[in-house]
């Protein structure tokens, strides 16, 4: 691999940072579907207090949502703005 | 492999990045399933309730579905977009 | 693997980053399969309400069945358009 | 490896994508087997609503197979018809 | 290495490959052992419904069989029509 | 290892792709494990049942067995009949 | 890789670095997950309590929050402020 | 390693393959434990039950037995009668 | 790589290294949540003890946010302070 | 690593082997624990059933030390007698 | 990498070995919050208790700190007074 | 490595395989602590049955502890006899 | 690497293995935080008995602190004793 | 890496194994604490049987710390007396 130079190896290293990142999201996908379920379960017991189930479930997910929201930020980062490249 | 330049690395590096990304889906499965489950078991309570029930398990499931849209779209945007070869 | 041009190699990669996006099936094979189960049980339980509990069960299954197909189109798009080789 | 050439590469890398792509087939098995098991338990305990359960267990079963279908038709591509020798 | 053809490399990396599909099969095996449990537990309870809670047992092992199977094809096609090395 | 003939490179291989192929193993042995303790609970309940459990239990073991089978097969048939070797 | 410096290198381990870190998210996606659950079903069961829930449930996410936000930080560092490369 | 011949290599990758291979023993362990356990509770509830618990808990852990020994066998013929180099 | 000094190489090793530690990170988030989601539960029960409920679930988290900030510590001195080099 | 000889090669891979392979003895170790636990609790509620009890739990614990035993012999077979080697 | 000395490869070796070691500390995390989570739940329960809760609680993950605090030991230790090189 | 004999490769093997084996024990580790504490539970329910229950307890804990030993022996026998070097 | 010795490459593998011995301080971590836990939630129920809870929480504990002990001990001496160079 | 001898590999492996036998450490100390848990409990529902509890929980906790103690010797005769390098 003569031909390859410093800046096409943090390329490559950032693609499969970006795809080490998004694997964080299978953390939210697990818990926002246990939220989920549990609303759905608090609904059918209680469907007279559904607006107040919803807005504490999507509220708590909204919360549960961040990390993976951090994990695409850096992915993005990662592809689109490249900061490293910069540092050179 | 002395014939490979460093914008070819990087696109061998994108394709498993993009690989690794999708891994985030399962979570969104195994949680959304579970959500599925709770679900039926809440109509199949309250049939009365159904339509509040399966309103909150759609809404909670949407929000459980993101990190799984989120690794599709940093698949997508390293498959098609690839900006990482225009930082070149 | 002096004969190897990066066009070869970028393809070798997309092979593998094909198998690694299809492992995210096994998410929505355990989720749905335990939907799958709630379910059956819940129309043990009321057998009166099958329609609403299996409508229910089929949407949430749709629901996460999403990232299994996200991962198979990404497993598609490197086989049949890869993408990859067009950027070169 | 001098003898290797750029498509015997991408062939080899076919075979091991294949393997990888199988794998998510344990998914869908534990999750139908937890179904299976549900089933079973739900027509014991209500046996004159066995076709109700059976009905609902399968139609779910049927979808959790999806995610190995998926996986059985992409190392089927890869194995048979392998688009990536074609974009050479 | 330097006597190794790419048929050969292609065909070395089908035993791994096999290997790595029939991985697979653990999930039939938890999943329908789970099965066989629950089946045997609803037979003690109820054993005038042997018979509904056999067959629905079994039908739900069988299609939890399914994805155990597709792994076993991968493999023997791997091994028996290799149709990788039909591509050459 | 430049004695060393693409032939016995496969061979290699399969020996290690028969290990990886027996690892399904322990899917079988903790679902009939689970299975033969949920039948030895339901015979100390219902020893007058002791039959039709039994029958289930074994009934289900035996299709739980399968997928550990089909890796049996693959070794073997990896390690006998190498149908690999013939492709050369 | 002869035309790799040492700045370049360490700006590849980096992205890499970046990657690994970012995965810690998945652990406060879980564990939020769970808390908007059990949020949820404390509200349906206590509607009158909701602010009461919803404040507690919100305080203890925002500290689970902070581990994600830690390896933001970090990875954020590792993109844009490198200080590795200041060591040099 | 210039002085390793290809059976050499082959007999050396028996070795791990047979290691390998024997890791699926931790199924049948954990499964027939968990019948043991089982076993001896329902023995303390029904001590006049004792023998059709025992034969029902050895008959379910001798099929658990079987992809233990699969595992033996195959370790056997590697170590043994390997069938691989007589393919030679 | 010729070109790298053995400074470089370590500063490399501690980009890997930090990522590594942040990897501790999804402990407390798990931890936490499962905290928040008690807390949430006890309160919506007792809403009367909510500031005993509170600080103690407060003071609980923080202990469990020790060993996330340790993570984030030896990162910080692994990126800023680099020890490591003035060892040279 | 010239002055090695295939023979050298092959007990080296033994010794990997022998280790891998003594892995699977924690499956009895957690097997046999929940079994001996069990026990306890069981002889603590009818103390005159003690007799039967143990009996069971350590018929049902033999049974699980099998493929741990499987295990021990497989890896002294590799060290003592080691057949690979004769078959040079 | 010619110019790397003995003493370099040793300290980046200790970068990533302390990242290791961090990585113990997501074990005091689940538990100190598991403990969290009960302790609020018990609060919740007596207030009146509150004060004997809190001092259990907070001493019992005092011990389930220390071996986080080992591993931040370690890790300062391999960072700032790096004994290694010193037995040079 | 070019003064490294076959001798030596085998004993730092037998140094890694012996690592290897000593895994295990986190089996028995995990087994024999639930052991006890099923054993405490029981002792504080029927003081009176104290001797009985310790009785079972040890025995079923012996059994457990047998392939933790099993472990020590091939890693005290790798250690101290090695045999592989003999088969020279 | 040609200007590294063996004591310098057993140093740099001593920094590792220290690593590698600290991680197993995740078990005493997570399986003493469960005994805070489980502490608390009895003191809550019987605050009178606090002295011997807490006694015994905290005898259980400190012999469940052993193995990280015994981890530090190992890394400790691989630091600062290392045995190992004054074998050579 | 010429200036190494075969001496110096096998106490380099053998740093790399103590710290992986150590690893072994994390199942006492999960099952461990689980025993003090469940003994803490015990105590306090029957805090007259103080004693007896005590007795069995470190009994159970003393057999259970043995698996420990064999990595812990293991790892000290590797560092210590390293019988390895006597057999050269």
């Amino acid at each position: 691999m003569e031909g390859i130079t410093g800046k096409e190896l943090i390329l490559a290293a950032s693609a499969i940072g970006a795809g080490l990142a998004m694997i964080a999201g299978l953390g939210p996908g697990i818990g926002q579907g246990i939220a989920a379920g549990k609303g759905a379960e608090a609904v059918g017991r209680q469907p007279e207090a559904q607006g107040d189930i919803l807005r504490t479930m999507l509220l708590g997910q909204a919360v549960a949502e961040t990390t993976g929201i951090y994990s695409l930020v850096i992915a993005l980062i990662l592809l689109f703005a490249n900061p490293l490249i910069r540092l050179l």
